[in-house]
């Protein structure tokens, strides 16, 4: 017999949580009407019973006992999202051995332990539904897992953190410092206290690993991604870059190659005209290429309370259906392989050098000539006088292996000529 | 017990159905694996048995009778990809009251009698689904139907006929005439030797019907949407446009309002640091904005037969879970209701104005007044001397209904010193 009513709980009631259910109660009506059964919110777990909240909430659905939740036998959904990985983990863990379906939000966990979880979901005949884990509500999971599912996906490259991006776009747009457009990212609320999980590249990391793990079935350990934030990044190579035709992105790039699965997050030039290039301030936009579909591109809001509690609720009446349908053994992640990976030193990059040289003849050939030894080719060349000593030169390579332009580099370093080098950055065209 | 093989019919193998049926032999060993169960296809309808084909095709499976796929019992799911109203409508009732599933292609079908055909799916609890009838292989109908189904959709906008995008392209970029625009379009197959069903905004008005419909859940039909196509734009248009800062695209716009619906496709001048205005060629590209997501985007290729073929195998992919899993009336469409809709004279734009008038003391006064007594401000203005009687003068007014516009037409066509009304395009910010 068809359910009617389909219960859920909330762990958590933060940000993502109240969005949610903001939006259960806002919508609730249309929201009941597509699934087919009513949405109810039976229980909710905070940390603190008294703390005061922006929504209403009856006081009786309180608890501060996760196990209220999870092992409360009318509840058929739990909805996670609390936040941090272990007490999560273990949460989820209950709940799917208490035969619940699983909406969550954590990205941190489903890259780290998705593919533990989505197994032991698979035994109990349930499923986890992750689509606010990336990219806040712009359709992404499902995309992947369905509509573009009978594509062999080639490659998917974006932008995935908000805060980065917003200081990004702020450096280029309003000529600012680093330091400055961060702080004013964390008076806005678009950057944490402690921004490092954001600006270290960690957060855009676990969602690489989610949304790659889905486009080539891999199994992809979090040291798999290369990871490299935009703390480095200064205004003048901003600048400098706009000079060339660039703009500057905190990039996650996957790809699928013979030799095996690339996979990066690092600050990137890409052409001014390239689409992700116009994607400004806390917005994301994720392209995906597939054999036969070709490029698509995402955008939309990638954070955010409603944006993100729009993907959960979305998530919240997949589940509903489910159970509603009565459908067992849905989960269609949980038999992936582990794949090769390129190691760093062997993917293949242009790059953007910009350093300090003695101001003196015969200092470009050097350059040069370390770069050739290397077969590095190079494809533009900005100098310019810094003072009567000093020449600042600007360099973009062509293609390289990490390794080879490496090893020009520890050539480079060691001249007596070259006082310092300033930045080196990623190129993709 | 759960099937292991899922067996499929193809009505027709045209461009879009050799694609997917290159897909479901490229990937078709992903594709198992992803669903579960190994996908055959058992018999494929065709006009011309003799005719030579692109794809190599075992004169076994072929048949000339549609009779021979929808009645076949081995047959789970039919694909309809042969075109046309009436037949296919026909075909597609014939294989849902033989229980099978149905995959289909057909925007005018889905567009006219979607609503009929998802209640005849709904009685036998099986489904339609019809990713590939919008969009190509962009993802659209999936993320109205579950990834943003917790949203009140408050507007769609985009541009949804590449062969018209193609055209208004080339006359931006390459400065050619509309004629020759389309000649080229034609010669490389980007439209028809027909092209009134592109040119003329009716395959976008279908697509459009499909995604209101969807969005608001409205049973909508053809003659609630105001059409206008693309034949009257001249390159002078997209000229001016550019001056004034505006890019021309043919752009279908579904909203919803206290008022009821609004829902029209005609050319329409967007600023040129609209993303939608970055839109180029064959591409597409759909604004969704929800209460809870905000904006996203969607944007890929909208036609072809690797792209439109990815949506039907992912189409078929859904199906053979549906049957695998046996569910039952998963058909959450078929509770529409009819909804008011806003007359277009009552609707409000801003508008785009060229004519040509004597070149006389007091004209742009009586222009201006004739404005003025429908209460229509002007925003922005260019006159140019044509020659030494006449002025082209082009306007672009602030927001009003068109019912006031006409009626300040009427006075101005009247006016002795007015020549010729060269053109009108509306204009969206």
């Amino acid at each position: 017999m068809q359910k009617n009513v389909i219960k859920i709980g909330f762990l958590g009631l933060g940000t993502v949580g109240g969005g949610a259910l903001q939006i259960l109660r806002q919508n609730g009506e249309e929201i009941s009407r597509k699934v087919g059964a009513e949405i109810e919110v039976k229980r909710i777990a905070v940390r603190d019973l008294k703390k005061a909240r922006a929504l209403e909430v009856d006081a009786a659905l309180l608890t501060d006992q996760v196990e209220h939740v999870v092992s409360d036998p009318e509840i058929d959904i739990v909805v996670e999202v609390m936040g941090g990985v272990e007490q999560a983990r273990f949460a989820i863990e209950q709940a799917l051995e208490n035969g619940k379906f699983v909406v969550t939000a954590n990205k941190d966990l489903m890259a780290q332990y998705g593919q533990q979880l989505l197994a032991v979901a698979k035994k109990q005949k349930k499923n986890i539904f992750y689509e606010a884990s990336v990219g806040g509500g712009i359709p992404l999971i499902r995309p992947l897992k369905h509509c573009l599912a009978a594509n062999r996906i080639k490659k998917i490259m974006g932008i995935i953190n908000g805060t980065t991006n917003y200081i990004l776009t702020q450096m280029s747009k309003e000529g600012k410092e680093y330091e400055t457009a961060l702080a004013e990212a964390q008076a806005k609320g678009f950057a944490e206290a402690d921004p490092s999980n954001d600006v270290d590249g960690w957060d855009a990391a676990y969602k690489l690993n989610i949304l790659a793990g889905l486009s080539f079935s891999g199994i992809i350990a979090m040291n798999d991604i290369y990871v490299e934030g935009v703390s480095k990044v200064k205004l003048r190579d901003i600048l400098y870059a706009q000079e060339l035709g660039y703009a500057v992105k905190l990039l996650a790039i996957g790809e699928e190659s013979e030799a095996g699965l690339k996979l990066r997050v690092h600050p990137t030039l890409i052409p001014q005209n390239h689409p992700l290039a116009a994607v400004e301030n806390e917005f994301n936009a994720i392209f995906v290429e597939g054999d036969a579909v070709g490029e698509v591109m995402f955008y939309g809001r990638g954070a955010g309370s409603l944006p993100t509690g729009s993907a959960i609720c979305a998530d919240i009446m997949d589940a509903a259906r489910a159970i509603k349908n009565e459908i067992q053994n849905c989960v269609i992640e949980a038999n992936f392989a582990a794949k090769k990976v390129v190691p760093m030193e062997e993917q293949v990059s242009r790059f953007y050098l910009r350093l300090k040289a003695k101001n003196e003849p015969g200092v470009f050939a050097k350059l040069a000539t370390a770069f050739g030894n290397e077969r590095v080719s190079l494809d533009m060349i900005i100098q310019k006088r810094s003072d009567e000593q000093t020449a600042e030169i600007v360099l973009v390579t062509n293609d390289v292996s990490e390794g080879s332009f490496n090893q020009a580099m520890d050539k480079i370093r060691e001249m007596p000529s070259i006082q310092s080098i300033n930045s080196v950055l990623r190129v993709v065209e």
